[in-house]
């Protein structure tokens, strides 16, 4: 909880300029003191750790993923790269997974993708359900999610994604009101946030913003699916419910994105998705910025179009294939998706935040994006406490 | 130099369709028997991989790299991000940091780049000069080559390249007949192929025929970049010559594609420059694969527009960004890279082949596509000696 951080060659806290040869205090899990390392207070922590010349960044908000899952789609992964396209179907495959897993398997399962997050630098992360599609299984997400945050140092943030596809054999009108009817015992076990694939196959404009106003209602956040496999209207919807994300957006129209700006709705880019998907839709970043959005960055961890725990890939793409420069993409990763998630006590490292950082295996952050395949980071820190040591 | 392989779940050897739970046997550091494990001989080597189930494919081979150089080009990159176009030139950046490092300097980068390389699976690796740009330095860039050989279990092959820019400052058509003067030495030093940066801005097929039919009567084998910057005519030169290889092909011609095919050319595609340099030339490896043209994938690692030692990383790029199916980009990281190198040793598990391979961390080699950011090697295997357990 008490951590001196020293050696650090370059810091980036997102609230300042980046800084060299600083430190960085930590007293009871927050930054309390950042500055030039001659400057150390003297009586800084005892327990330090010397990053001998790396780069420091806060720690990564992963603001959109699936965790939660049983199963591979490797079938229709295979099949994607002989030429089908991608309908939201192979949802239900993970579904079929998942329901048939245990808790304690299903538990085990997210804990190790957790570890693997974190190795990459996360320290908070979203969570949706929307492998359970009925309010039993929906809730029994929820419950291993709340679990889960037992089980792993990273900060979560659960969200209850009951409308994530129609479950196979349901009348759709029934499975939305059932969707609706859930909303007050998924708040009750934990869900701090509600979203819905709002897109073309998936559900409609109008049937999310049935299910997001009702969530509204019970004082959950808003978050949206929206744009990703054609252009529904679902960034317009986000931005007139006020969502605090729209997420995905490759066909967000530049109308929509500048109504998503005025109501400040935070646009999260999941590159990995588009590389995965073989979509090439790599525009919809550049639309967003002319139009004034805050950017977020996100893996969408998931098992059939992005399965990926790690933000520096994500930072990768969003950098090389969407065309975020390195000071966006890193401050997508942090700030952007902080915000996303509506707090201020993450993503940055100005006096107050929880000391959450990663150590990044490079005395630059560009070296990080330049790196294809290199070891990102080196170790990662939440709330002052060392997570590995390497 | 003598192992049994067991537990393999699933094996590629590219010379037989994929097993399923076989074993493998390496003695003298030759491959001499697979088959399902049931069947193992009595008489197997004692020293044993047990591999849990894993798959195990043979060791890549990375049929294109400039390993030994020194220093960043992190003001590049990030004015590339921001927009600005490649143009070659910081390629003597890079000859300026590499001159100024000492022999030991780029001895121990080149090894540790090795190294990472390694623990991804790679088990051959073809290694360019190109950062001396004197007879001089050049020489000195295949005395380090050639001493890094005994510093790595990496099977390396050494590729002269004096031809890889026109130094600042120099009249060209001396440049041109320094470096075809010094190719008798080249040889002399270890070089086995000669290769020229063939490209708009860079040296002119004329230019590249000269220096690559002297390298052909020095007894050396060829190979050339061409058609990255732009169309050229280039590919049709390697085909003229008989090239080994013709390397990137972002812009590649058809009717050049199949006078690469008719006379034996293997195409080596370099998926990480493409995302690297944000080129988004992505349609080449259709253009070659519909004309006949034999495929190999490689790193092209170099500070500059590819720094990247991972060879599952390429395998990704080259079918979620390139377009190849899974068996497509395993065959061309492995036999098709071989073939690049005329080698039938190595890229495969036939009998008698090298006993070299990467055993994944995944049960299939389409889960080391999907899985993004995921550690894709558990271990590497030269020679039937085990480089690393994990």
């Amino acid at each position: 909880m008490n951590l001196t951080v020293r050696g650090i060659g370059r810091l980036l806290t997102m609230t300042d300029e980046p800084q060299r040869d600083t430190a960085l205090v930590v007293r009871g899990g927050r930054v309390t003191w950042t500055g030039a390392a001659s400057e150390l207070p003297a009586d800084a922590p005892a327990e330090e750790l010397d990053v001998q010349g790396a780069c420091v960044v806060p720690g990564f908000v992963d603001a959109h993923t699936h965790l939660v899952f049983a199963g591979l789609r490797r079938e229709e992964f295979v099949a994607r790269l002989a030429g089908q396209p991608y309908d939201g179907g192979g949802i239900r495959v993970t579904v079929d997974a998942t329901r048939a897993a245990s808790d304690e398997q299903l538990l085990d399962l997210a804990a190790a993708r957790a570890a693997t997050a974190m190795s990459h630098g996360t320290t908070t992360m979203e969570v949706k359900t929307g492998y359970g599609l009925t309010p039993e299984d929906e809730l029994r997400l929820l419950d291993i999610t709340a679990r889960l945050a037992g089980r792993t140092p990273l900060r979560l943030e659960a969200t209850y994604l009951g409308a994530h596809v129609v479950p196979a054999g349901r009348d759709r009108d029934e499975y939305v009101d059932e969707v609706v009817a859930t909303i007050p015992e998924a708040a009750a076990r934990g869900a701090r946030w509600c979203d819905v694939f709002c897109d073309q196959g998936v559900f409609t404009v109008a049937e999310a913003r049935h299910v997001l106003t009702t969530a509204r209602d019970h004082g959950l956040g808003l978050r949206l699916h929206a744009e990703e496999i054609a252009w529904t209207g679902a960034a317009a919807l986000a931005a007139e419910l006020g969502c605090a994300s729209a997420d995905h957006l490759e066909h967000v129209r530049a109308d929509d994105a500048r109504a998503m700006a005025a109501s400040g709705v935070v646009g999260v880019l999941l590159p990995t998705v588009t590389l995965s998907l073989r979509s090439a839709a790599w525009g919809h970043a550049s639309v967003l910025r002319d139009a004034g959005v805050e950017l977020a960055l996100a893996t969408d961890c998931n098992p059939g179009t992005s399965w990926c725990e790690s933000m520096p890939y994500a930072i990768q793409l969003g950098c090389l294939a969407m065309g975020l420069s390195v000071d966006e993409a890193f401050r997508a990763a942090t700030l952007g998706s902080a915000h996303s998630l509506r707090r201020d006590d993450v993503g940055h490292l100005g006096v107050g935040a929880w000391g959450d950082l990663a150590v990044l295996d490079a005395e630059h952050e560009a070296d990080v994006v330049a790196h294809l395949g290199g070891r990102p980071v080196r170790t990662t820190v939440i709330g002052g406490v060392v997570q590995q040591r390497l």
